[in-house]
């Protein structure tokens, strides 16, 4: 999009969502919905989701009046730009304001939601449905305990060569590259499209169109097609779903943990096995001779390399959960006003000593470098550390249905997994609550179990 | 688009395509309607500008009932996947079923729409208002007769060498140099983009927001030049209307006409001169170095070089009004009923070979080759004849303006031709209908009359 025509775009998006609010808010929206509840007992199962997620949709949009859900939306569109001037500038100062005013919006949202036990819970239960944040602390500081032990005994071992991976890439191959790994994982190149933009994204507009980006560095090898993994496992998601339900619930995401655990498996379970690499390995090295040398061995540790740093997206599949988590405690403080706003730097800086034993030299590499405050998303990060969860305990069960998968995926078949995961979850779109779905699909409640032994599992061996 | 996505999308257009015909239509603007014609005196001359095109565009969406309008683009859908077969295969007689139905369906437009004279002026009044097709006859046939006196002349005398234009021309450049000459004319990149695509177009968002396209042969130099000038014509255009009426007829273009003589002027009138190149030459040969040998006179004769050929959008400057006079006198006569679809190859080659002095070789590179028809869209083609004609008459009337016009050009100043179109044409938006800014800008009636001057003029210097 030109420059200049952001504002028009601005107006354009407003005046769709608050169209799309008058007719989710509407009287005759209503009536349908209390008719239906009238005759529940006749539904089928899948009607009967719709309904309740047309419900549960209908009482989130009426308890929002479209004045606050139009202050919020103005106001998230200032703090983002001047987040973006404050990181440019390392100023948390600048930024200060902005997240007051969005912490005390938040908390204000919180109120109109409504809560049992904690006002964040209200916040992310919109992007996580049922889960509270006594459920997660419980979790997280369980796997935050395991996590830092294990990067303890990390930290003591012989540390991994990472040189292979950097270099001199050309970004038209490493795009062609992405292009041969997303086919191999049933990725339909006639229902979306790869390209590339600053941030990776993905974003499915329907079954049959689903699109995802990736960023490029010349000089590293593996970021890219971690990216293309990551965002291709959260479009076959949407590519799962049936279009015959497209437009209700049952053609929708259960929730953004449930999302994430696509992304994550297909990025760190299949991306960042051995068994992929050995057959991925020699043809990525007929795009890139240098890598003929490399042993896969050496490959493997190489793109499994921990190492704690600054930058969330940019760390290693064992710290990330801990950047996830360390934002998790902070923002419900904030939403429980157990922190100020103005302490915010200082408290992340403790925090990231204490839990990685490193620093941030400055607020942009520190408590700045997240968009996600600055658009009111108190309750997103949660879900991050969750889809790691969700992904391995789903994880879990597909290696006991298919006791031989490390040879098919050695094989180059990635197909099985898509095929399972599409029968298992992504067809069902929000047929299911993400707990009940957990359940379903692998006998047992969430739990932080396989995650944690997948973890120390892989990386003993990586760290001898 | 992925090419899987495209049949949501067409679902999603129709939607809004639906929606929009109800606002439109609607009881409650036609009350409104009601209510502005009552105090009409009271009105700006601005406001009743608004009101004659509302009150246009009202009584167009009413005459045409939604299962019609639903018909019809349903089968232009249907008959553009047709056309794109039938011209892949060279089968008249495939795409034929489908003409019929298309003709008989904007006979019965016209009928809904009505007419004084003629069926095919209602068709025609939806891309030209005011305009009929007896006026169109007797502008166009001295317009044929000039031509085809000065293409006899042209084909008797000494030809031009375009060799220069053609070699080896990396397209990452040529898109570059489009850029340039963008810049030049004043088209501002923060409000637009020039990106790539099969068949060059246009697309207006808002003022702010106006984007274009472009194609890029690598063997040949001044096709996509063009395509930028004249892309870059319609872009300026829309960037010129004043974004305070957006939204209202007063932000909109007087007609396909009045917007392709804004193109036809800075390809042909700007783009196809010899001051502009006096400038642009050394600019373009410093990105091309085989240029440096060219004299401008050489390169000015080959980017205007004359021969009848079979593609209108591949033709030159003297026979491209050829080619559109001829597809105005077919369409004219399908639409009355004198030209049957299964006569329409034979009578489409007899002109070609009449007018033109070749015979396409096959009915793709005949009468297939023009998207339109399939799209139902008749009276659309004579708009881009008007396009030269206005566009010639503008021209004069500037250069009377400024009689050191081609001074100016010549030392790359192309922002005055800019800031005249804006202050003459452009935001006025639907303030005067195309006859009375035609008479506004020029202080005369349309006429043919500057058009053949500037071609008999033009051509008999370069081809002595």
């Amino acid at each position: 999009m030109p420059v200049a025509g952001s504002s028009v775009r601005a107006e354009q998006i407003e005046l769709m969502a608050s169209l799309a609010h008058q007719e989710r808010t509407s009287g005759e929206f209503e009536k349908s919905l209390a008719k239906l509840s009238d005759m529940e007992s006749d539904l089928s199962p899948e009607q009967q989701a719709n309904l309740r997620e047309w419900r549960r949709d209908f009482k989130i949009a009426t308890c929002l009046p479209n004045e606050f859900v139009k202050e919020f939306a103005r106001l998230s569109s200032e703090a983002l730009t001047v987040w973006g001037k404050a990181r440019k500038e390392n100023s948390f100062k600048t930024f200060a304001p902005y997240l007051e005013k969005m912490v005390a919006l938040s908390q204000k949202k919180a109120e109109l939601l409504g809560y049992k036990d904690h006002p964040y819970d209200a916040l992310l239960d919109t992007f996580e449905p049922d889960t509270t944040s006594k459920e997660l602390t419980e979790l997280f500081s369980k796997v935050k305990s395991e996590i830092q032990t294990l990067l303890k005994k990390i930290e003591g071992a012989k540390q991994v060569d990472g040189s292979c991976l950097h270099g001199n890439f050309s970004p038209d191959k490493q795009l062609e590259f992405g292009k041969v790994v997303l086919e191999a994982m049933g990725y339909d190149l006639d229902k979306g499209r790869l390209d590339l933009s600053t941030h990776p994204f993905s974003m499915a507009i329907h079954p049959s169109d689903s699109r995802i980006t990736t960023r490029i560095h010349q000089s590293s090898l593996f970021d890219s097609l971690s990216c293309v993994l990551h965002e291709g496992g959260h479009s076959l998601y949407e590519m799962g779903m049936l279009p015959e339900y497209y437009g209700s619930p049952l053609c929708e995401a259960v929730s953004l943990g449930i999302h994430e655990s696509q992304s994550r498996l297909w990025e760190t379970r299949i991306g960042q096995s051995k068994p992929f690499w050995n057959h991925f390995l020699p043809k990525l090295a007929n795009t890139f001779p240098t890598l003929k040398e490399v042993p896969l061995e050496t490959f493997y540790k190489a793109i499994n390399k921990v190492a704690p740093s600054l930058i969330r997206i940019e760390s290693d599949e064992v710290t990330y959960s801990l950047h996830v988590i360390i934002r998790f405690e902070l923002e419900k403080k904030l939403i429980e006003g157990s922190l100020k706003v103005a302490d915010l730097p200082e408290a992340w800086n403790a925090e990231m000593q204490k839990t990685l034993g490193i620093t941030p030299p400055t607020d942009t590499e520190g408590c700045l470098q997240d968009i996600h405050w600055s658009m009111g998303a108190f309750g997103y990060f949660p879900t991050y550390a969750l889809g790691n969860l969700y992904a391995s305990q789903f994880f879990a069960t597909l290696q006991e249905k298919f006791p031989d998968w490390e040879k098919r995926v050695a094989s180059g078949d990635l197909l099985f997994v898509r095929e399972w995961l599409r029968e298992q979850i992504h067809q069902h779109g929000k047929t299911y609550r993400a707990a009940d779905l957990v359940k379903k699909v692998t006998g047992k409640p969430l739990s932080p179990e396989p995650y944690i032994t997948y973890l120390n599992t892989k990386y003993s061996k990586i760290y001898e």
